[in-house]
């Protein structure tokens, strides 16, 4: 999948945080984790910092739009003085894409001060907001971040410790959550029970990080612990590691778009690698649905790993076919409708002799409106390809997601209006097939899933309030 | 007055507020209304708007740092559509500088949304914080401003207007404001009781403006109504204007300050033309601290008004005796400490053949550190120049002020520590003259003052907490 | 005069060179030099530096679009290193304006490397491009200066120094010019035989400096020598100071214009202080065109200094009777035509007080479309100013000028189509008053003037393919 | 090969031309055919167009540091009218880097305008240079292409058409070039005798096109018609196109590193698709250097398309092992020494699925430094690969290039001062294999070349000047 902005599937959020109980300064390795976390969100990043050693309460933060090695330069990060801190990269779902819905959120209530990083989406926000505006609490931004703040402050007016507010919060949210908090002296992660969000623990020397990925922790060379688990919050402080899994539950719901999707192919997420989540999708394919071919190849990047497991078990080889222009940015120039026309190619061209003079399967992990995929088509049958076999290593979008996978609208769905055959024409495709629901599960070993964006079966009762609701507006 | 920003005195910040009710854009008329208003605040700006003809609660908001001209271009304004609007430009007192705390903060409550610009500061903030956060309220930045916000958001909870709650809400604020507001069908204004700050109304066609000087009226081309009284809450909306003097007392305190340095020379507040109380604290030092001279000048632009009183009292002519180098900007490179020695002056140079073989009678309008006028009296006799006489159209600060004006601290102030014999000796004056407290009246038309900054008399009780602060911290 | 900058009457350039033996850096100097000769060209500007005492033709140059404190910040400054350099602030006259066209020139050539910058306009620009095209010259801008450069080069394949190709091009130079050059190990200053560009020579400690006004030296805290004599060449090298007068003539003809508009006001050019002459123009005009009134008073700032001539001549008192907003920068969005008509006034407004029921004289320098001048009477009318006599302190605008003042077209000269009565009523003034051409001598002391400008009368021949050409496409 | 800046290998440029002699604008195919070659440089970028149908001689240029789409943006574009043009990115071989040496070149001459991008090295510049200093010239750039405008210049004063001078002129150039010249009303392509650098002619609808690399004109839809010949002058007009063969030598010497590194996978010059040369290389290597292992695989991308062929001749699965950030950008702040010891990977990671217990292939295009090799071996082995074979698809560099590659030098380089075996140890391979210089032509279909950089074998005599010089500073 490897369209414009417009018809791209868009995810919440990456979320990263650190502490350093030595004192050394926090903000480098939480730029390099976001920036290992940049596929999840390219619109906003921010990254807020305080020192436990010195007096409570002072946050350094720094947010901007743009990616993060735009928003924070050398001189930035001097500034981000303290061993403790949390980061986020962020990709809107609710609220409206501005530096003012920038993440981490930081704020002062009755304890001092707090920076809180969130990835995912709440059902009962609206409930929560309006609840707490009865009581005459005042909004600044549109997102979930917010509320959840709120929340933490309301209730840590009478608990002991902020953990005890975070939990008694936690049991009021209901969606898809995986927060880091920084409070002044300790550093919070905090998973949603169903497991939906991903969220990990990582170690390096003394110092404990919890990030959206294990490709973060990787990145910045420290060790991967474990997965922190459905339900449960973890504490990190200067006594060390704390897990309260007061929240547990039984059934466990993890979002199957993240390892078709989302993450990144180097993190594994909850003991499921996602290199071979998607080479399994891709053999799942050529079982379910072979293809007479000389070439197996996949979209860059998006369908390569399936494609390389669909070629090892159809036995037909794995070759590249495309070369792609890496400087041609997200802001270059749109061509116009004539230079459209008349067949401007900028960012993927075909490698001819790959191609020329044979069948290709070619495998992709979605297909949102179409124009990109038949374009590739198009290019490789000009380039003399024969027969061109699409597999697309999920199965087609038939129900919105409440819980931050902004899906494109229904308007834009081919597969919300169209059957199969009807696509494959479309497209120009000479068969097309798509991963079966009743796959997935083999693709992740077995983990409990939640697949309601096919299915529509959701894991938990959402409101009808939001249902009647385009889930783009949530 | 004319120094580097450091030694420079602050102030609060401008306010201007509009309601079209023909419905025609807001965000132009606010922007000139600003740039109008800039010599009140250069740090940051911003423009709040919305449309009372379209659903209610969509308000457009657009905040940047640095000067009106530089946050606000062609394309921006273009997209903050809305009839009715307030805007801000900010100076800061209270609150750390930095793009989060400018203003006007917007944001959504019970009752919908709700932008606030307010000039001057509170004394009970940290009460009032206090009190909110005890019941779970979380603070994003750190203006008083959010607690007013929050005050009214509370207040809403419960009256049936947002008059009403604004009522409710001022009777709780001690200190100093000027307040507008845009709720989503009216423009509110709010003035303190004391009058500590200025406030005032203006006409244009059908559409009514407040603003914090009678200048920005004028510069849109709009009439002077009069100025908002003291305690009295304005509200504007399409069933006219209407007016609460609830709030009202007798106890009045215009602060002094806004003729002698803040307001514009073609504002009038509360019915004393700036222009006017200048010449005449001119006038009044001739006859306090006559002086025997051939040339009376002033330091342009700060001192040049009190000069031509001085000059017409004196009998003395008046004329200009430097030239201003209105190209070197805040910015520029700073001269290393051999240039400065060797003599660079970029800002200020002298008219040689206006002063040489004349002695001077030279006003500014205080002395901050000193630096300036010495420079100046330096140029001024390296030029030919015989004696040097200099008249300070404001008494010595010797008292913090609570409400709003950021005087330089102690440490800075060379009146804290130095008789006036010995400011006139470390300047390299051949006199000095310092306004007298008792004239102070007679140039503002016997106008009830606050002169707490030169004579310590506070117009309300402060409370100790706050007298043991550095009151540039408040 | 105080326009649009689209009726502005434009400068060339100015120029600054030094050379400090005991090698000092250069650049920071020039710096602040050309930072107070900003008045003269405000559309690009540029610094080259070279160090005399390490290995020949290391030229360091930087120059950008906009004023010098824009384009040199510390860091830049810091990597200019050289205690030999010239600078140059630019408003464009022939060529376009670009960054291409910045100044100083650097190139190589057969003796290494050579930097330039440029005051002035040639007249034969075109026959010497020419004459070099056709022998193979490229040419990389649309600059006179790259056409001198041209003829150095071309002449110092055949000399011994560089002075001496200098004095070879001079001579084949038409025109007016203020030159300045560093030579890899001399600075060199050259002024057009009939001095109608202003350079001028100063000294600080053990440094030479060369610059287009005295206000530059001023600036730097350099002491005045003496102006560079019409076609002189003054050479200043680690021997001294040389001077070439092989150039010079008997007819002078000094650029009235340059007293009257261009000059600062703290600059004395050729023995005249551009202050006096103002004053002199005022009292001149005070004399021709007397006044029955009860304030004199001066467009801010063009015609402050003509107003204080003519106040003290006739005894009528002067004061102010307008604010200026220095906020309101080059760059402030530009109101619609409804703000325009409604009456936005951003930039200047009427002191009300200080005008009302008065009669008033006022002064500025000169009437180009008029509209401003018009603007300002009537804000002075409806301020309930009584009768308004404006005076202009220069002779009307008749003729082209060759030599470098971009004086607007035909077009937009009031002027050139009508009448000084007709122009009266235009602006809506009760007299008007131009200076008359026989008065001009008398405001600088006798010095030989060109006033082409006015009378047609130019000091050379121009050839007749020039003068049929628009002046403002030379 | 996918290491810092530092240590890349450079290539000079990329050109591309356009003529519509329809009267379409040109500009925007020009930046689209622009960001295609973006891979051959991406310091500087330019365009320069004019109109074939107004007036001669408005030659319309924009230039900027940083890449295709940062200085293009649209409104850039659509300033630059025109039908014809000429477009450059820059890689500084010769001059130093900055806009000054940016390119296309626009220059006046005796016969109006002239635009010129150039690609390559002259090897005798300095003569030409000082050859024309002589006679007077001045030079305000370092590069080349001033020098090659000069002559054109020069020979035009004496020919009939630009054709001609451009004929004259190139039969006095030594070295490679690849030039694209737009003179007012033709597109003029010129290629070196010898054939080192590439450049080829292309066609859509009515328009002619010439570029660097054929994948230009497949990114802007062209059909590509043909390799422009080694030697050969290609005119296009509005009488169509024109060739002139007359520097035609037997000779040819294509470089060898066009194919191995610097043109794009999808580009084919000179009859040989570089993609299938990659293959073929790999394959030699297999051949070669025959290795026992599980995996093959690439460095990305440089090492990935003759990973394909060494996997497809050796038997051994191809698969990719690696996971490249591609948000990670070309300034993203630079990790502490620290950070960098305690293992930041942002740029690439291992899929460690991928690589798990298995022996490997390691295929690259080059080693330079060969820190980057010994990081992902030192990466694949801590992820749990065994044995590590390296294999690069170009000999060692062991002589400089005179032509325009820009290879670190000697004292950065490797190769020049270990032995295969020692640079197999300090990268901590298993074994090493370097492709050797005999099985080059095989890769290319026996094409003629030039492999001076692998065997000193140079195909022109490089003066003895040249030889002493450090080849990096030419």
């Amino acid at each position: 999948m490897d369209q414009t902005a417009a018809e791209r599937i868009k995810e919440a959020c990456g979320v990263f945080g650190i502490f350093n109980p030595d004192g050394e300064e926090a903000a480098g390795t939480i730029c390099y984790g976001l920036a290992s976390l940049q596929h999840r969100g390219q619109e906003s990043c921010g990254i807020a910092v305080c020192d436990t050693v010195g007096p409570k309460g002072n946050m350094n933060v720094h947010k901007g739009m743009g990616l993060v090695h735009e928003v924070f330069k050398e001189r930035t990060l001097t500034e981000l003085k303290g061993n403790l801190g949390v980061g986020h990269v962020r990709y809107s779902t609710t609220g409206e894409t501005s530096l003012n819905n920038a993440q981490p959120l930081v704020l002062n209530y009755i304890k001092g001060t707090l920076a809180l990083a969130h990835n995912g989406n709440l059902v009962n926000t609206e409930e929560l907001r309006e609840e707490l505006a009865r009581t005459g609490a005042i909004f600044q931004t549109t997102t979930d971040s917010e509320v959840i703040a709120y929340e933490i402050a309301r209730a840590r007016v009478h608990t002991k410790t902020v953990e005890e507010a975070i939990r008694k919060t936690a049991s009021r949210l209901k969606g898809a959550y995986g927060l880091v908090i920084a409070s002044p002296r300790k550093l919070i992660g905090v998973r949603d029970p169903l497991g939906l969000k991903p969220l990990c623990l990582g170690k390096k020397g003394n110092s404990y990080m919890i990030a959206s990925e294990s490709c973060a922790l990787t990145a910045v060379g420290a060790r991967f612990l474990r997965d922190i688990r459905p339900g449960e919050i973890v504490t990190v402080s200067r006594n060390g590691i704390a897990s309260d899994m007061g929240m547990q539950q039984e059934l466990h719901a993890h979002c199957i778009f993240e390892y078709i999707y989302f993450a990144r192919l180097d993190s594994t997420l909850d003991g499921v690698p996602v290199y071979l989540s998607r080479k399994k999708a891709g053999a799942a394919l050529a079982k379910a649905y072979p293809a007479q071919a000389d070439l197996v190849t996949g979209v860059p990047d998006s369908g390569i790993t399936a494609a390389q497991g669909f070629a090892e078990q159809s036995g037909i080889p794995f070759g590249l076919a495309f070369y792609k222009n890496s400087y041609v940015g997200r802001t270059f120039i749109k061509p116009t409708q004539k230079e459209r026309e008349s067949g401007v190619r900028l960012k993927l061209s075909v490698l001819e002799q790959a191609v020329r003079g044979k069948d290709i399967v070619l495998v992709d992990d979605s297909i949102v409106r179409g124009t990109t995929i038949a374009n590739l088509i198009r290019l490789l049958k000009q380039a003399g390809a024969g027969k061109v076999h699409v597999r697309i290593s999920s199965p087609p979008f038939l129900h919105p997601c409440y819980f931050g996978t902004d899906i494109p609208s229904n308007r834009q769905l081919l597969a919300a209006s169209h059957s199969t055959e009807e696509i494959r024409q479309l497209i120009g495709a000479d068969s097309l097939g798509y991963m079966r629901v009743e796959d997935l599960p083999s693709t992740v070993d077995g983990l409990p899933l939640c697949t309601a964006c096919f299915d529509g079966r959701y894991p938990m009762s959402v409101s009808s309030a939001l249902q009647s609701q385009d889930p783009q507006k949530l």
